[in-house]
C-alpha cells in the first residue's frame, strides 16, 4: 500500500530546493506526493494547519507534519495571502 | 549514479520517527544512506557541523544541510558526549 503524502511550500528558494530533495526523492513505489502552494491556493492553509503544520516547507505523512527547514511562518502565509 | 546521503540523529524519538519516515523513505535506486548516530560517534558532531547542521535529526545529501523538525541542538550533544 502505497503512504498518502502532502508537500506543502509556498514557492520560495528553500521550498523549492526541499521539493527537489525531498518530494522529487521519495520511493514512488511507496509513496504518492500532492505537492501544495499554499500560495497559490490559500484555502488549503487551514488543513495544513490542522496537520500540525507550523512552516513551509513541510511534509504531512500518513497526518504526521515534518518540517524541513525553515523557509516562511504559516501565519505569515496568511497575512500575506 | 547514487547521491551521497547521511543522516545524523542522536536517538532521540524524533530522531526515530524521521529515520524511519525519510532516511527508509528515499528511493533506493538514487539514493545511497549512512545513518550517523552522534550520541554513540561523538567523534562525528564536527563533520556534521562542518556540513551546516544545527540540530538532529538531520540529512546531509550532496553537501548541503536539511533539518527535520527538532530534536536537539548540536551544541547540546556536544556537551553531553
Amino acid at each position: 500500500m502505497t503512504h498518502r503524502v502532502r508537500f506543502y511550500h509556498a514557492g520560495c528558494a528553500i521550498c523549492v530546493d526541499a521539493e527537489r530533495r525531498f518530494a522529487d526523492a521519495l520511493d514512488p513505489v511507496k509513496f504518492d506526493v500532492e505537492i501544495v502552494h499554499l500560495g497559490d491556493t490559500p484555502e488549503r492553509i487551514g488543513e495544513a494547519e490542522a496537520a500540525g503544520v507550523q512552516s513551509v516547507p513541510a511534509f504531512v505523512i500518513d497526518g504526521q507534519a515534518y518540517h524541513i527547514n525553515f523557509g516562511a511562518a504559516l501565519a505569515d502565509l496568511k497575512g500575506g495571502a
